[in-house]
């Protein structure tokens, strides 16, 4: 098989097993990076090796006699990846697009600078700096405030709604001050653009989140837009993806406003949450269609063969330690519904743990069998 | 994950390969016992042992501490799968019915004594048995004169046409000759029967065989079929599942005669060539399905979500050595093109290499984009 490519992943969490999976039908090499071995890719990776992907000697020694590597979650050190690519390593997403990103000051500057729409925002060093300014009257709740770096599943994002929660609830360090928007929908699309240039969209979602978790419990697609709002948001992330000119997937959050608008929210250089129910529902599932741009091979067709709806299986509240699946036998009964577990020895509050998506003849039908497995299953402890 | 069965399969070819894919989604622990860890399913087993899969004591060693053992392969030594149904192990299908099908002598009293229409037949101990017989008048040519045992792959299959040809062509040991039927079409329902009696069907296929290699070639499905002739085929084959009483899945294949009558040809006790295309066009594909019977699981649906065509990928006539997937990449730009390499380290002519799915709004536009596919890739050698 001397014309197919050593694939790295660095991260070998869910979407590293559901990048293994896809490059399974291809049977291509996949080299997983990651601490432990008991983590969910570690099965389907053609050769896991234990390391740190945060550390540089571990990433330089693991990307030896790679072709192309590619992440799965973007809070890395990118000095390594900085290294590979001069080498002439294929890094995909760049390091470069990656240290735009993770930093979510640099961010919201770079929309700013590139005349894509997003919520008004300010920059703060430090947490002191944001109560300075609140007390100048410069910054007003409500607000929310996020962390400029290591943000992940709601972590690193506080609302502050009241004059008096700030000292209690403001997050340390360097940090980012958005104004709320008057949201009407959260909205979500994965471009993809191959090392070729060659640019295709999934069909735009609608997420709902986890009233207390602050992570994405509901995905549906086709999103319930107007044609003209549905084009906007399609439009608007291909600018995006454009303007960064980012190899491999690109989700891009964005908030619908109650008048109409369509913000960028912020974006993610890899597959996503938003797009998991594209493995059943879509032609191409997001994981092979990263897999094809990271590589330069031709994208595949991300039309939506199905109405979905998507849950995320979170770690039941009060459960912590070793993982039980209750029920997930039971969820087969119902007819288009699919779970995916994803295997992770230890359970926790609100831990991702798996997904299941719905298809259906409509996004109703979808919703109601995922609403009636969520019922059904339970990630609880032994 | 204290209530994951664990599964072994006997097999590590590209059934199996495909079925440890079906169990990733699950996170189920999968242990795979085959010669090498070149073979297909390696890469993709939670556990890989090397051994022999003929051979009772390492296939004894290996179902220690499994809950089920399936297998992806019927020709092989049923005497430690007995054994184990003895201990308590579920054994699925059932050794007995393996032991059934694997003799197609056996196969074929089975369906004169269970009133299951199939061509007429006569058993012989040997070649020299047959030719006393084609010189007494008692069987005369056309004639198909197939194994008892270890035929696969068009292995093991004579069509004898002519007298002259009788000494040349026929093949040595205990064997069963059948008359050739006047075929119109050649079909293949598969049923999956679970553990706890429940039973489905998917869609009737129809092949296409390559002329020279006595392999399916084409599979599509729908079958083109008037809704009579498709309901008596998948009522045939749910009664050959009914009367095995097999727990897992039975491929049965069918000929439809030129007088409109559907006898069986043979059958196989597990995912089969003609149920490839299940993956990307079926709800529940064939290999999810089958562990669902085994695991006496809620049996998925069947229904096809869009027509498909599938060919299989053969090593090419003249190329022996090391394997060159030529044109993987190309047949990406395809819409709705899925091919599935198997990663054998080497080809030959007509080994089938991997196979390829094209789905499409009809039959005529995925055979189309199959047929287009197939001219791009080449399995050749490096």
């Amino acid at each position: 098989m001397s014309n197919f490519p050593k694939l790295g992943i660095l991260g070998g969490g869910q979407l590293g097993k559901m990048l293994c999976q896809a490059a399974a039908d291809w049977h291509l090499p996949v080299y997983v990076l990651d601490r432990s071995d008991d983590f969910p890719a570690a099965p389907y990776a053609t050769v896991f090796q234990r390391g740190n992907f945060r550390d540089y000697d571990d990433v330089m020694a693991f990307a030896r006699g790679l072709d192309v590597v590619t992440i799965e979650i973007e809070h890395i050190d990118t000095r390594a990846l900085h290294e590979l690519e001069k080498a002439g390593v294929k890094v995909y997403p760049q390091p470069a697009v990656i240290d735009l990103i993770k930093d979510k000051g640099l961010q919201k500057q770079f929309y700013a600078d590139h005349d894509i729409p997003t919520t008004d925002f300010q920059l703060f060093a430090s947490k002191e700096e944001v109560i300075r300014a609140v007390n100048a009257g410069a910054v007003k709740p409500p607000f929310v405030q996020k962390s400029r770096t290591g943000g992940y599943d709601g972590q690193g994002v506080s609302i502050i709604r009241y004059r008096e929660e700030v000292e209690e609830k403001l997050l340390d360090g360097a940090c980012l001050v958005e104004q709320l928007a008057d949201i009407d929908k959260e909205l979500a699309v994965i471009v993809a653009r191959s090392a070729t240039g060659e640019v295709k969209v999934f069909n735009t979602v609608e997420m709902e989140f986890h009233p207390t978790a602050n992570l994405v419990e509901f995905v549906v697609c086709p999103a319930a837009l107007d044609g003209d709002t549905d084009g906007r948001a399609s439009k608007l992330a291909v600018d995006v993806v454009q303007k960064m000119e980012i190899v491999g997937l690109l989700a891009v959050e964005l908030f619908l406003t109650k008048d109409g608008q369509i913000l960028v929210n912020e974006v993610a250089p890899r597959p996503h949450n938003s797009g998991h129910h594209t493995i059943e529902a879509c032609a191409t599932s997001q994981y092979a269609q990263h897999l094809r741009a990271i590589l330069g091979l031709p994208l595949g067709d991300p039309q939506l063969l199905r109405p979905a709806a998507m849950i995320n299986l979170l770690g039941e509240a009060g459960h912590t330690g070793p993982t039980h699946y209750a029920g997930w036998m039971d969820v087969l009964a119902i007819p288009e519904v699919y779970p995916h577990l994803y295997g992770k020895a230890e359970t926790r509050p609100f831990r991702k743990m798996g997904h299941l998506t719905a298809l259906g003849d409509t996004v109703a039908m979808a919703r109601e069998r995922a609403a009636k497995a969520k019922e059904l299953l339970h990630i609880v402890t032994e």
